[in-house]
């Protein structure tokens, strides 16, 4: 998984089979120092993540596994939004 | 997922099994400010979308559910024409 | 997928469970304006890809589906030979 | 997999299905001169872990096949605390 | 697949399930140059592969299809050891 911040929400009418009903979220990665560090990724929500809100996100087939059954393209979750994190020691 | 503009097409007539009858776009991953950022990714395409359009790409597994029970060895689908997306905050 | 170019092929003898029998080729990840783009990427062929041509490969589980109900541990595949394409806009 | 550092722990209270009880470590991926390669990684730890270790980290659908049967959407795992590691010859 | 070589080992003492008996060797990406080239990765080997040999690494999901039926987390496997390798065309 990744840290990141919400940073906005994407809408689309058209679309694929299964992405119905999905809140697409903008997440930012961020490095330890909460500078910008990478692409942003268009994550699906169900867990209520807001803007501003740093969150742990999920990628390819294990995001996809909260569909099993279903046929739902998702290849990245919001899967926790984040209350605190403790570096212990500073990265090299 | 990622937010790429659909710029262009490719077609190829020897083709492995499972890559008949399928749409497949360049799509060029954006960031935020709308600049080019990575490398541009094909993209099977089955919703409509066109040179120009704004669209949701999802990548690895999650993107060949769309034909589960075919053998088909697509690695990336657009899911997803974009309407509109709204950044909340500004990316750091 | 990506668009690349194959530029050479790969021999051996020692080697894993399911993967006697492949054509492993070297492909060199293009950009739109055919330049070198990325690392390059030892893909399984068995459509008679040779080397100069340009193809589409893909990777992951996708690429590995073809195999399905074999134990071929195959992490790329060249999927089409590219006839043509066609760049509608300028990337950014 | 990659060689890492533990480097410090997340919490997330609000969270997605399956990710109940999972220890999450922050791991600084490590060149082979053991300074900070890349951006850090959210992994499980079920092994006991402590930040300073050095672990083997691994990501994607292997990493998730440990919770099989369940729908656990964790994409990188750490699979083992590291003893030493022998370099045999320089990298070029 | 990319083309490496074996540089190293590790060892690992405390571990997940479905890691003991595997033998972790440490891979150096390299180009067609034979140069350095990305970030090393540890990979399994049960073909026997020595530190200085060039081979090939398979990653992903793919990797772990040569254990399945069993809960082994690898990500990266070396599925052939390099006998030789030819460049038709130069790299662009």
């Amino acid at each position: 998984m990744f840290l990141g911040k919400v940073i906005g929400s994407v809408w689309a009418t058209q679309k694929e089979e299964g992405m119905d009903n999905l809140k697409l979220m903008i997440v930012q990665p961020l490095d330890l120092r909460e500078r910008e560090s990478g692409q942003t990724v268009i994550a699906a929500d169900r867990i209520g993540a807001g803007v501003g809100e740093k969150v742990i996100v999920s990628r390819g087939s294990p995001a996809r596994i909260l569909f099993s059954g279903k046929q739902v393209p998702v290849d990245a979750m919001i899967v926790g939004i984040v209350d605190s994190y403790e570096i212990g020691i500073e990265p090299e």
